[in-house]
């Protein structure tokens, strides 16, 4: 019988490569190199459990997997360490393993940039989580929703009534947090924030009530007079009690188009508590910060959301200024988020073999607007081939690469408006380290 | 007695410096160094017409004026050329002075650089002409606009039943040519197309029936199943008949904000003839080659316009992309334009006085998104200041510099969904020279 942090030392073949499945512990130390998938994607799983990479790679989902793997087991996990250690915060829920941990309170993770490219959805266990607060709990049978605001009826909402009386609607959408890539830009200067690596995005299918049918059966119209706001608050407050609060425009609110959903479902099952519980807003193509979680209230409002996170953070400056010089006024809240693309495969400072290099990435961009090019180079941005784009199914490219040659790998896309990314980090360098987004490069040697 | 052609040999101190007003002419050679604006504004119109400069500079409209500049009066232009001299198109429409052509056949000039942020809307003799082919001659009278197309009810109307029969709109809104800015393109590698410099962009106050309003009365409705084009066909045609077109997305088409307009108006006037007399469609925030001027049919489709400039023409391409092997069925058409921005003064090359240094230039982003900041930098991008951004009203940047300094002043804009210009050219070469929207830059000595 182990616990779980004794698994989590087993992490190399000097130490033993450990894994576990539901309640059973396995060494597979002596299968890393004949596992059909590569020994690097069996190592990301080192010292933890293999559900959530198995999620990403249906091929595991055959008995005769779960055979050969138990040819390797060890023993059994302590009962108590059924389920993962609870996390530091009281009541937080428990975390899947497999992500990277950028912060505990509030927890904060991405996952391993090597899977975000393996399947267009997101699976939930691995969805980057962005929390600013404490995570609350929730008991569904006695939650409601509040809708207010000038010129509408109040209405408070049970669960039921959100999935009874509004058609659910379904839509797949691409959250990204706002400091994305973060990492990058502080190696240009620091910057204040969570070091997030190229995994804080994910994508999921969402299914709710369209706040648009919300708001127009309150009694609010599709067009108001105007400059009006939607503001919604969580359920997660700080020590203060203040919620977190976030608001979106009025036209976007209402418009079929937009697809603003109030989401209780992610991915086809319940919103986990780390993404929501019970229900969240989803706005897609706008920065993640304004897809406000365990959501409380909804209220048309002739003023944006007073919220810090409004007001005072999540906004664009330029590189000159500083926290001395820094006037939040004078910025507009980040909503739409401008054109992004980043390799996934290499990782930057691998070795690959030479012969035929396959790289993956991602590519997406904020309002809407779709992806119709990347271009990648392997010198470093001097000569470019265009990837193949195909939707859903990976698209790698591939590309013949001589051994001893050292690559600088260099992506960028083209969204439908011809918006490119900027060739380099400094100049749009802010305070905040928010908006990274300048061509993603990664340098490799070929062996 | 003078030609114009006499006049325009008028254009330096040693030359003697002669324009025209109306039929007279004028040797102002003694007073260009009085001259209340500097003498680099009056030589802007040395060797032909004063009036397209007075026009942006209404100070001159003041009878003192014209009587200091009748003590410069040499003489008079012949009857014969009391309008400009016909263009090389047979039936073309006499063309105001003081653009910078470009070509001929057709007709495709651009204003000055130095006057375009010197008003918000560009005066219609100095807007930028981007004519495709010859200008047809349209009778106001007998003239028809058809609308049509599956779903709806064939219309033809005459103008006065555009003006009587639906409200008229007027909106202000800029208009872009693909290849504004396609001679910085052209030093990277070359291009094919017109060799604008960053002229090719011009606002103006547009008036007319809304595009929305006239498809609802033709009976097509605010929405559409599946993907639905609106078409439109100039008067304009090749050598074999076929008219310029261009189309729209639907959607756009009947969207209350999207303003598409079907103008008679151009900052207060009827359309020039160049600008598509009698009637064009303006297309806000979307490539100015959608615009079709001389506007003779309106045709709801399936299918997007079936022409050169739509099908085979205005699409962006990788710098990997040449003439061998660009296939123009991979890229959509280029409809919203990306950020961009420009530095109007001082003037590449320029050598400006020590002290106070004004710079001076305009930003703009397609799709309704507005500029949210521009950056400036002296030293080439190492370091930046933020721009006075007041809509309508000039706001140059001022900033000390020390006489002997080489100055790389850099412009670059970011637009209300944090889109940026990319830092450098060559990563966005194409084989057209469209979407030119890098940083601009400008090398000045100070003396």
């Amino acid at each position: 019988l182990y616990t779980r942090e004794e698994v989590g030392r087993h992490r190399s073949p000097r130490d033993r490569i450990w894994v576990t499945h539901g309640t059973e512990v396995f060494d597979v130390t002596d299968f890393v190199e004949l596992h059909p998938g590569g020994a690097d994607k069996l190592l990301l799983a080192a010292g933890g459990a293999l559900e959530p990479f198995w999620a990403l790679y249906a091929v595991h989902n055959q008995p005769h997997v779960l055979e050969l793997l138990r040819e390797y087991k060890v023993g059994e996990l302590r009962p108590e360490e059924a389920l993962p250690a609870p996390a530091p915060f009281a009541g937080a829920p428990p975390r899947p393993p497999g992500l990277r941990v950028n912060s505990q309170k509030p927890f904060n993770a991405e996952p391993p940039a090597e899977l975000l490219a393996e399947r267009f959805l997101t699976p939930n266990e691995l969805f980057f989580t962005r929390n600013h607060l404490p995570v609350p709990a929730v008991d569904p049978g006695s939650y409601r929703l509040r809708v207010e605001g000038p010129g509408g009826r109040a209405l408070s909402l049970s669960l039921a009534e959100l999935r009874s009386r509004f058609p659910k609607h379904e839509v797949t959408a691409t959250l990204q947090c706002a400091g994305n890539r973060r990492a990058e830009m502080s190696r240009v200067r620091p910057v204040k924030g969570l070091a997030w690596d190229i995994g804080a995005i994910s994508t999921a299918r969402w299914g709710g009530a369209r706040l648009r049918d919300v708001l127009l059966h309150a009694g609010f119209g599709e067009e108001r007079e105007g400059e009006w706001h939607v503001c919604f608050e969580g359920l997660d407050t700080d020590a203060g009690g203040a919620p977190y609060g976030a608001s979106i425009a009025y036209g976007r609110a209402v418009s079929p188009a937009a697809d603003v959903l109030l989401a209780y479902e992610m991915n086809g099952e319940e919103l986990p508590r780390d993404h929501g519980f019970p229900l969240r807003v989803v706005v897609p193509g706008v920065v993640g910060a304004r897809s406000v979680k365990w959501l409380r209230r909804v209220a048309v409002s002739p003023a944006e959301s007073p919220s810090h996170w409004q007001q005072n953070d999540y906004k664009g400056f330029s590189p000159s200024v500083d926290w001395d010089t820094v006037d939040y006024s004078a910025a507009p809240a980040i909503q739409e988020l401008p054109v992004q693309s980043a390799i996934t495969h290499p990782r930057p400072g691998a070795a690959v073999p030479a012969g035929e290099l396959t790289v993956k990435g991602y590519a997406w961009s904020g309002g809407g607007r779709e992806v119709v090019r990347v271009d990648v180079s392997l010198d470093g941005g001097r000569t470019w081939r265009v990837a193949r784009l195909t939707g859903e199914r990976p698209a790698p490219l591939e590309a013949p690469v001589a051994a001893g040659a050292e690559l600088e790998i260099v992506c960028k896309a083209v969204d439908r408006s011809y918006n490119v990314q900027p060739d380099s980090v400094a100049p749009i360098w802010n305070l905040r380290g928010v908006l990274s987004n300048a061509w993603h490069r990664v340098r490799v040697t070929v062996s």
